[in-house]
């Protein structure tokens, strides 16, 4: 019975945009993804700027942080939740399903399928922040699609981050701190690397040369893509237009709307350094401290 | 008239304990130098981990970030109230003094009075976060001291925190960072450099080997216990006890309370790195949403 549970599916305007958020900007490598597999679709991206990162915070204050972002896409009407925060994703997931009454991809369930396919029993190895790592979100993830599988092992690479929002992805100053943090994976036989942070896969290229180029990376965002796609093709959410219209979408055009919670202006410049182009809408606002008032 | 300006002042307590706050981890360097100078003095410190860091983030989120924290502390019962952070020092120093009612030291004047004196006419450098070097704060602080003085080259090195947060302070990869940001330093004939954000202590070696070992660095830190000491005296604030008492001191003792707003575990390991010791009274607390409570 499941219209019982979410009666209100029914009435969801195919229409509606997708809402994204992060902690930041790193989100928009998750809005990348989306928008290439899903040009039909209009989407509102939140990057919670004000109180980035996450990745070294509790268990409930990113809790509270996600719900508080949750509720402001909801209240800007959306017919769908995608958790591009991995660390959202990893600490706060059922938090916000009980906060929203739409639907709710996070991006570490896709990451860990797309992994245990990639791997074919070998063990699998996860980057991802300190918070995320310490939750275990991606071994539980990955146990729970392969009870019998593979050895997962997680490591935190907390520089990361900083490297990429700086712009040095491709300097030698991030090949010496991938070699440092990963250097002994290149001898693990590992089947496949998840970059458990919207961050990494702008480092794709040094992380590769470190760990060997033949070891499958996998981009969540790109996971959580297909996922999004079948989930809504499976409920009839998906936006029907002629196709002409999908060819003339580009990224950040006036179709897709951005918020942030503090300095859009940062925002911008290290969106252009992420996508090539900055968002044509972008709104600095406040997501905070009108719990109270609401009905949810 | 000051006593018209600051009627509150005369009945101050002697015995009450100084405030710092920071927005994490870092004004410790501060509390050590502040403890250092003044052993008889009790300190609250305040970091506030959720929403660390300041320094990527703008003038009215720093602002009321740094409203919060002085709030928490004045009602708290502090003599006196020192800004660890230079961000917000920079940034929201006039905010502050209009929210509380004790007198308000920041780290950017005296850190830039002791570079005037140390430079003697030639060029200071000061490194710092983003939002610091966009405020230009030091800058101004140095023409407010010396007007006809001196070139100021300001600089921004915003991997310098995660690399000391990391504990990796004396690697390799730290000098090659230093060398990328300050490299040009050590041909401009420097006459004194600014460590002008409280992490920047810890990679002193460091950035002297990149600039040339006799340039000196300016510790904003030590600087601002002078300060402190200077203004406790002036205005019969200081606390007065046997010498003994100071003997037994040592720091993050019982007698000088932690609060954080986040993840206490992880301040707590982070500041046995910076201090050799953690602290043995730690709180976390909330010191936000209360605004319209308050009378201030």
């Amino acid at each position: 019975m499941t219209w019982n549970l979410e009666p209100h599916l029914t009435t969801v305007d195919q229409n509606l945009p997708i809402g994204i958020f992060d902690s930041g900007v790193g989100g928009l490598t998750v809005y990348r993804a989306l928008h290439e597999r899903l040009p039909h679709e209009h989407f509102v991206y939140l990057g919670d700027t004000a109180r980035v990162p996450y990745g070294t915070k509790s268990l409930a204050t990113v809790e509270r942080y996600a719900i508080e972002n949750s509720r402001f896409l909801a209240d800007h009407g959306v017919k769908m939740l995608v958790v591009a925060c991995n660390t959202a994703s990893a600490l706060a997931l059922p938090a916000i399903r009980n906060a929203v009454h739409v639907p709710v991809v996070g991006v570490i369930e896709p990451g860990a399928r797309a992994a245990v396919s990639l791997a074919k029993g070998r063990p699998i190895a996860v980057i991802a922040t300190e918070a995320t790592v310490q939750s275990e979100a991606y071994k539980h993830a990955i146990r729970e699609i392969d009870p019998i599988a593979v050895e997962v092992i997680e490591r935190a690479c907390p520089l990361f981050v900083s490297l990429v929002e700086e712009g040095w992805a491709n300097s030698e100053v991030a090949l010496s701190i991938a070699q440092h943090y990963l250097g002994d994976l290149g001898n693990a036989q590992i089947g496949a690397l998840v970059l458990g942070c919207t961050h990494y896969p702008i480092l794709r290229d040094v992380i590769s040369s470190v760990i060997g180029k033949t070891v499958p990376l996998v981009d969540s965002g790109e996971a959580t893509a297909v996922t999004v796609e079948t989930i809504l093709e499976s409920r009839g959410l998906a936006r029907r237009l002629h196709e002409d219209f999908a060819r003339t979408r580009h990224l950040c055009d006036d179709l897709d709307h951005f918020y942030v919670t503090d300095a859009a202006q940062r925002f911008a410049k290290v969106a252009e350094r992420f996508l090539g182009t900055a968002p044509a809408v972008l709104e600095a606002v406040e997501v905070w401290g009108h719990d109270e008032l609401r009905t949810y």
